[in-house]
């Protein structure tokens, strides 16, 4: 293996067989996106740096800067003026909102699928790069509700055509914790550390969690009873009444309430057990201020949220207007790689070819570059051998690259003979003679598809 | 306009309507490649620096590095380590094919769709970021000459279906200049010089090539000869004969000229007129070595050639195997601005929403919602109105955002009134009487489309 090319961590990249799964998940993506009216925009992948530290929240997001290298220019002294590659879709997003709002028509409905990049030390299922696929929706100084209750819906009908198996969008508001804190007396200040510290709770524990409240100045009564709302959780709208229990009191808490039970009722209706009211699920960024949602794959808890987001407020703003907006996001070069690696979805061929042209003799080549234009111009993906050889070769070298047909033109150059051409499945050896002008295979041979083992 | 935000000059975005012409090319690229039996990869969009500046060959590309902005992380000092971002889809392709090589199947053909960046100094149509789409394909130890009249009639077929007008592949092969340049006489070490500087023909006119070529030691009957080859030009084989005529022999001539005239009759044959053998067309990479390609539209020579490639021979290798190649680039982003530009091509509507189902109260969005679902489940865009509005500020909202449908839902909630839906076409004013589990819009009211002046 000397002389071979290391691979860089952190930066997947799938074989042929592996892309056609990520582009099927992409092609179901984008049309159930479309399907719901969301517009694709693509924004550039840098922005500055100062404008990403800014809205970064997360610490944990390390920004990957971007310079010339072109020798003699030195960096700019500004950092206003640094650039560094987009760590999410969001805040790009919230820029080209601003920067083009004269020319978009309010409430705008986007989705954006791009690369993002991330200087995370790469552990297990954590990428430097990787691919999110996003709808959002903004409109000018106030944003309806009821696109909280439209946006897990949209991801609902995405993932019930995907292979992934059972899934759960579990919807929190952030009103609810935040009343809910204020209403116990933590001060208004204190509210957002409370928030961070409990969203800790799947990974350290309710006894840790406890202690990090006390440590931070909470009474061990208001810990316990923070400790209580995160523990809540239901499918429908009985949330209401275990929060009601614990008997904290404060507007705010009331109308995260109200507008969490609206969520959950509409995913009732049109997403029948898909959606719970989880009151753990806070999602680490400062910008959220309603809604937030997370996705977990049933059976595979562990490995996190699939597809998050959440409702925010000030992030898309120009001084004198500000653009609210909703949205939620997948991962999905993760997902990708845990279909492919538990083999939930596998492509039916590595290749788009359909079919092969076999060729006898290399004068046969013009020939055989006819038949495959006339099968292209009917839309069946066609190319030619790459090399006159013995047709066990050339069945071989079909078998090899996953391809399902052989074709074999009638009429070699070399001969008088007029026979007429035929075409072989490889996998049932079934020949029949064909015309490259009429012939089709089934449709499910057109092009490779998503297997699945449901 | 106080607070508005500047755009990144050489980082274009699209709107969501030039969004669609874009999305729309890219499907056609990507639907015409497969016909063809490529198969999509995409690489990481950061390779080594060594490695880019090692094969970039043309100073002109300015590389951006990469590197992590965390707080107290230094440079790396090893520049082996560092990172750039590619500036083309040619060398990441390269070290993919020698790194994955033992799960490739050879001749291995694939496509590949991604942005490029170049720190250039944006000019008139220079980006720094850009769509780049790609095919090649690469053999291990030799790749058959074939493939070198192949890949320009991918590209025939793919923008013969893209309104781009009439254009025209020029098509050379390095082994004529070369071959000649040596039959002449210049030394093997000036051949690349030469090259060089007749490739500048089109920018600065034959009288400053012919100044050039005799200051870098030609003599001036060399420089003469060299012109004289430069300016053949021929949609057949003509090219040979007129070559011929100018009386200098080499080996290497004789196996250029052979190939390019396989390249041409394949051409005449599949894509007739479209493709010329033109002996100007160099290619500034270093790294090309057999047939070199460049694409003009017709009319619009000054913008440059919008596709182009050649044959490589040891871009990809490690060591003990090299894998020789032939690829061809559209330099999509530029291509779409240019269309879009000259009102060539268009979207027949800034959205994907089809209809809009319309909300005559608010308590009336659960009705409004299942009918939009159950025309999602049939593939036709809905979106629900944002607000409950009287019936000709939904018809006008629809407009303003190019929804062709405008839904009307029966037996409100208020009401006890049975009435059926309808739907209202806002283009023609046309409104009937539907049921939301059977109507159907005509297919190509469906999804924006490509609309063009031809």
């Amino acid at each position: 293996m000397s002389g071979k090319i290391a691979a860089l961590s952190g930066f997947p990249e799938f074989l042929p067989a592996e892309r056609i799964v990520e582009q099927s998940v992409l092609d179901v993506i984008r049309d159930t996106f479309e399907l719901h009216g969301y517009a694709s925009i693509e924004t550039r992948a840098v922005e500055p740096v100062q404008r990403l530290i800014g809205q970064g929240g997360d610490v944990d997001k390390e920004i990957y800067a971007v310079s010339r290298l072109a020798a003699g220019e030195p960096e700019d002294p500004d950092p206003a003026k640094r650039l560094g590659l987009h760590f999410d879709l969001t805040v790009p997003f919230a820029r080209y909102v601003v920067e083009h709002s004269g020319k978009l028509t309010f409430p705008f409905r986007r989705y954006q699928i791009q690369k993002v990049w991330r200087g995370e030390r790469p552990q297990d299922g954590r990428y430097r790069e990787f691919t999110q696929a996003d709808i959002d929706i903004v409109d000018v100084g106030e944003l309806a509700a009821h696109y909280e209750a439209e946006v897990p819906l949209v991801i609902a009908d995405t993932f019930r055509r995907l292979p992934v198996g059972p899934f759960r969008i579990q919807v929190n508001n952030r009103k609810i914790p935040e009343g809910f804190y204020r209403g116990l007396g933590v001060p208004a200040g204190e509210v957002a550390t409370v928030l961070r510290i409990v969203d800790k709770l799947d990974k350290v524990g309710p006894d840790a969690v406890r202690d990090l409240l006390v440590e931070a100045g909470r009474s061990s009564q208001q810990a316990t009873s923070c400790l209580a709302l995160a523990q809540i959780s239901a499918p429908d709208d009985g949330f209401v009444d275990a929060v009601r229990a614990l008997k904290v009191a404060h507007p705010m808490l009331e109308q995260g309430l109200a507008e969490l039970a609206a969520v959950v009722e509409a995913g009732a209706e049109h997403a029948p057990g898909l959606l719970v009211a989880d009151l753990r699920v806070a999602r680490g960024l400062d910008y959220y201020t309603g809604t937030v949602y997370e996705t977990q794959l049933v059976g595979y808890e562990s490995y996190g949220s699939i597809c998050s987001g959440g409702r925010y407020d000030s992030l898309a703003a120009d001084g004198k207007t500000t653009y609210p907006g909703v949205g939620i996001s997948i991962g999905v070069s993760r997902l990708v790689a845990k279909l492919v690696a538990d083999g939930r979805g596998w492509a039916s061929r590595a290749t788009p070819t359909c079919v092969l042209v076999a060729l006898g003799a290399e004068d046969d080549r013009a020939q055989a570059m006819r038949v495959a234009a006339r099968l292209r111009a009917r839309g069946i993906a066609t190319e030619v051998a790459p090399a006159a050889a013995k047709f066990g070769k050339q069945i071989r070298h079909a078998h090899r690259r996953g391809i399902p047909y052989v074709w074999f033109a009638g009429t070699p150059a070399a001969e008088d003979s007029e026979r007429a051409d035929s075409v072989k499945d490889i996998r049932s050896g079934e020949q029949v003679e064909v015309d490259a002008t009429t012939w089709c295979p089934p449709s499910e041979d057109l092009r490779p598809r998503l297997l699945t083992a449901h």
